[in-house]
């Protein structure tokens, strides 16, 4: 998994710095919040660790980092709010969180295109049903992980074997811990069959059931 | 997965050799049923149909396998009211199927010693916890496979990593489909912590949401 992010990192930052150019861009603006300069640092202490957080983040890109308090002092609920006063659009507001170093840490194992392809499919169809069933902004986040585990399956014309997909969706105010939302069973079942009906590759569909502690919200 | 079920039918072999011949045995009473001839043969058409699979269990034992019509053409719930009227024990009766390679096939890869205890302490739990809620007769199956999947943890005094145990559970009548079971939260989630807490190698707990079609109920 560091590998993994490492790899990422270093592609992350060659298409930032290669976009912004292009762009004309002067500033960058990352949009840390309390829980990432807290998770980052392990302590909240000082404006000191928040400019080391932001300098890890930013230091050779050669962009001016514009100060973001009052965001960096609050958590996403605060955030929110603030974003709401000044008129900021539902879809953005809403919008669960996502792991900085993409769809990686939600595959397990090597990287391959046909499991970046499940990740999307299999996240629409999660993301659809959730908003379908009025539950998508009652839950914290939400995603899907393609797992290294496998199983028998009796798709088709006989009995072969197929990946396992999880899917989480928590409960959270402010990320630092998290329940599993008790989503209602028939949505459940719902997206399970659609995601083993409409991807192929996908054998057998399971849910998080693990808070945070002792585990995470994201697996990787 | 192949691999480990020969392995495991070459240690079957011996042991019940041995046992039934230091116990004097002339008998073996398999306990096949209609399931099992029907799956097994992929059809259920003959007389012929159903020695041809008692040979395949039985052929070099040296035992006679009595005839156990009219089990043989009984699913598992006609199975169940027979006993019922010759007096079998309710713990007996109500056991839940367990799968003829035993744990070998819910351990995902190499079968370690570890993943053997996890697999056992944590299905100890779950059967406590369904009987507890008075859910285990209700239930048709329900057991644990111990994922090839890992996980970041936040266990005691650091992050690390941990495996991914899978719990089902599915309503069934006779096997030949499967849904999964309805648990209530709480009893999911009391199983999960538990499994969590007790188990050191443990993770992160995941619930089965797929049925048979289009996956299988054991996963291997």
């Amino acid at each position: 998994m560091h590998a993994k992010r490492m790899a990422m990192r270093g592609v992350y930052k060659d298409i930032l710095e290669r976009e912004a150019h292009l762009f004309g861009a002067d500033f960058i603006a990352q949009g840390t919040l309390y829980t990432d300069v807290s998770e980052s640092g392990g302590g909240y202490d000082s404006g000191a660790k928040k400019h080391q957080i932001k300098q890890h983040h930013n230091v050779n890109l050669g962009f001016k980092v514009p100060e973001l308090a009052p965001l960096s002092d609050q958590v996403k609920d605060g955030v929110r709010q603030i974003g709401k006063a000044l008129g900021v659009p539902d879809a953005m507001l809403w919008r669960h969180p996502f792991p900085g170093p993409g769809l990686l840490v939600r595959i397990e194992n090597k990287v391959k295109l046909w499991k970046l392809r499940v990740a999307r499919q299999a996240d629409v169809i999660l993301v659809h049903e959730l908003k379908a069933a009025g539950l998508y902004e009652s839950v914290w986040q939400a995603g899907v992980v393609v797992t290294a585990s496998r199983t028998t399956v009796t798709k088709g014309d006989g009995a072969g074997s197929g990946c396992v997909v999880a899917l989480f969706a928590v409960s959270s105010v402010n990320g630092f811990t998290a329940r599993p939302f008790h989503l209602p069973w028939e949505v459940l079942e719902r997206i399970s069959q659609r995601i083993t009906n409409e991807i192929p590759e996908v054998g057998r569909v399971v849910y998080n059931l693990s808070g945070k502690p002792p585990a995470t919200i994201e697996w990787g």
